[in-house]
């Protein structure tokens, strides 16, 4: 049996740490755990780096890590988990990584969180009118008819249709699972049988789109997703829908969806956009029907922490000799962010 | 055993029973009960409204009903049950009603749930700052950096304190329970017990103004609650803490409010003020801090189906011998709104 503790190295980009790790929460990973760097590497030449690597054996890897190459792999022989606080590890993790068998972890499933509390808030918005309500009010100053106004507000009934039962589409099906909402989703990869599981009803993209009253994208951006919300699905949003977007722009038909914003029949909740940031003189930043907000669905200040809190606890979880609770393998990598 | 159907009414104000009580939902009466009237009484003094009144075994009644007083009891000798399509009764059912033991119920528990709905999205909302971002990227479209401007922003950790362990209070309660927030309650009928039981950690107005994130309103509107939050405890609010109020603007120090909002302390999420309608140069309706919306958190639209849908359900409980699932006792009026 070996006592002496596993020595866990952090990487990350410049600014990162004080956001994500402050002390308080890298001072948890004791006595179990040694930390060898409190101050991050942000590249991975320099011969401190090298020092640092080679008595690696758990890599802590947050937002603009270096790429970990077979260069660095070279220099970290003992290196055998990467335990990443954040949503995607693409642009660090390469296949000489899982070439090499060294286990991946990732922080998606916390990320997911927030992102699937923006949602529902959006939903719960949008099937209300509140936001329109609200700009009404205040450009009337004056006493305002709610139900004249839209006729089929409500929380009551509306149909919820989810793209993508990624761990974000899931973790939104799970909370809305006290509304009196009737829920469908649509995914290539879920059966009839794994839809019941979750509890809701599965159905394809065209009746999804088609029946909706609101519309939330989750799909991860893939090649094979890029245009999914083309301009034919587009135009077959009811009238009156809600489209919300917290995935990526590169889903969606941008010109199709302010088309019809524009035409008066879609509104939009929109955290991303392509490009990001739109040029200035764009017709999202100023249409009443659409409500832009600056890519913020994720995990952002307080969120941070738990992000930490979740990969510390992994690396605590080695330690223990238990199993990774957020293991990312190779294999997932096409059909995740 | 008696075969014949129990017979039931309507009276409600002018315009009230197309939006809550369509013949859809009134066809669910029968075979059960028998409806006397599919136009609602709007007076209890016409020959024809006496008639009716003199077969009345329950009476469903909606907003605006004309007052329920001794000579209209004369005139319905039957009359065992109110059922209300509403919140509140006190508009309408006298002591009169309650000294000869007919039966109330009221959709209150009903009508909760989207006003506890709202509530939930707006905490969501203000803990991320959701709408001053989207306001910043509004204002500035240009790249904004979310934490750098509100470093303190997410759901993660936040104190949400609710004021009040009315219907609406413990709906808020139970639909928070899947975030990470840490939900306190301040109620003078709620003991440290009833409290566990419902989840929540009972504190003190002073301190739960003095330490919650978001505060908000959910006692009823009595002589006894009027300025309950006034200028000593608004002051007391954290500096970027949100106030919402869903309940009644009379609780409310209103003056102390504004400075608060207007000092650049505070945020609000209003859906009553005093009076309701403000006057056209209230400053409530332009200050960025605020989101006023029209009185729109209650039941509206489509979920005037889930009001009347309840109060069908109570008729059909008494024509099957059930209890009332929703019954309210003279007693619980100084408690309830």
């Amino acid at each position: 049996m070996n006592h002496t503790p596993l020595n866990v190295a952090l990487a990350m980009g410049p600014g990162v740490a004080p956001r994500i790790f402050p002390p308080s929460t890298l001072a948890k990973l004791a006595p179990d755990l040694l930390l060898l760097n409190q101050e991050p590497m942000e590249e991975f030449t320099s011969q401190s780096s090298r020092d640092i690597l080679a008595a690696t054996d758990i890599l802590i890897t947050g937002w603009n890590c270096p790429v970990i190459d077979q260069p660095v792999l070279d220099a970290a022989p003992r290196l055998r988990y990467i335990l990443h606080a954040g949503g995607t590890i693409k642009h660090h993790v390469t296949d000489a990584c899982w070439e090499r068998g060294i286990r991946v972890s990732t922080a998606a499933e916390v990320n997911a969180i927030p992102v699937a509390e923006y949602t529902v808030a959006m939903i719960l918005l949008a099937n209300k009118r509140v936001l329109q309500l609200a700009r009404k009010l205040h450009l009337e100053k004056e006493a305002v008819e709610p139900d004249r106004a839209f006729p089929d507000m409500g929380n009551y009934g509306k149909r919820v249709g989810i793209i993508g039962a990624s761990k974000i589409g899931r973790h939104v099906i799970r909370l809305l699972a006290p509304y009196d909402l009737d829920v469908v989703v649509c995914d290539p990869y879920l059966d009839d049988a794994a839809a019941a599981a979750i509890g809701v009803e599965r159905v394809g993209l065209d009746e999804l789109v088609a029946t909706s009253d609101v519309v939330s994208l989750h799909a991860p951006s893939l090649a094979s997703t890029e245009n999914l919300l083309h301009a034919g699905l587009i135009d077959q949003l009811r009238d009156g829908a809600t489209f919300i977007n917290t995935s990526r722009g590169e889903l969606v038909d941008q010109d199709a969806l302010l088309a019809r914003i524009q035409e008066g029949t879609l509104y939009a909740v929109l955290d991303v956009t392509t490009p990001w940031i739109l040029p200035r003189d764009s017709a999202f930043y100023s249409h009443p029907n659409v409500l832009l907000t600056p890519h913020i669905a994720g995990s952002l200040g307080t969120e941070l922490e738990r992000m930490a809190a979740s990969t510390i606890e992994e690396a605590l979880r080695i330690a223990r000799g238990k199993p990774l609770l957020h293991a990312l393998h190779a294999k997932d990598l096409a059909f995740t962010a």
